[in-house]
């Protein structure tokens, strides 16, 4: 399936490690705190889990998974303004 | 329509004014940037075209609007770590 995957986590080093840990399963950063990909059921409990043991002692995070209808995906808006992917990446 | 915003804004100023513009339309802030809500496709496109009109002369900015549907929200994944509403109103 289809997910959009946006967090808001307030210390550097784990908003650090939790890209790379969404870059590992094969998302792709569309904005700085979002990225978009594709996972199966079981990949995407498993990226669950393991940002869940990576935020615990966290002092103020929120990650939030949207699993993406096709129709979702026919009718998204996008703006940009002198953004590129590199910006993001 | 349900619908998620969420923007990278490299401006805090005009972020600012993108956040007052998301919650005059009626849009609830879930995390720092992004927004949640009810709007109808004529609503939807005019804060479109006003965010398009605030951010024209930004110096790197994207805005993402994604049309929800029902499927997705009965199958949002959310973690909060000491994250509450009052953290990002």
């Amino acid at each position: 399936m289809n997910i959009l995957l946006i967090y808001d986590i307030s210390e550097d080093r784990l908003r650090r490690k939790a890209s790379e840990m969404c870059k590992d399963y094969g998302l792709v950063r569309v904005q700085y705190s979002a990225f978009f990909g594709r996972l199966n059921r079981n990949l995407c409990g498993e990226l669950k889990r393991r940002l869940a043991d990576l935020l615990k002692d966290s002092c103020r995070s929120s990650v939030i998974i949207l699993p993406l209808h096709q129709e979702s995906l026919e009718k998204i808006i996008k703006l940009d303004f002198n953004y590129s992917d590199e910006d993001v990446v």
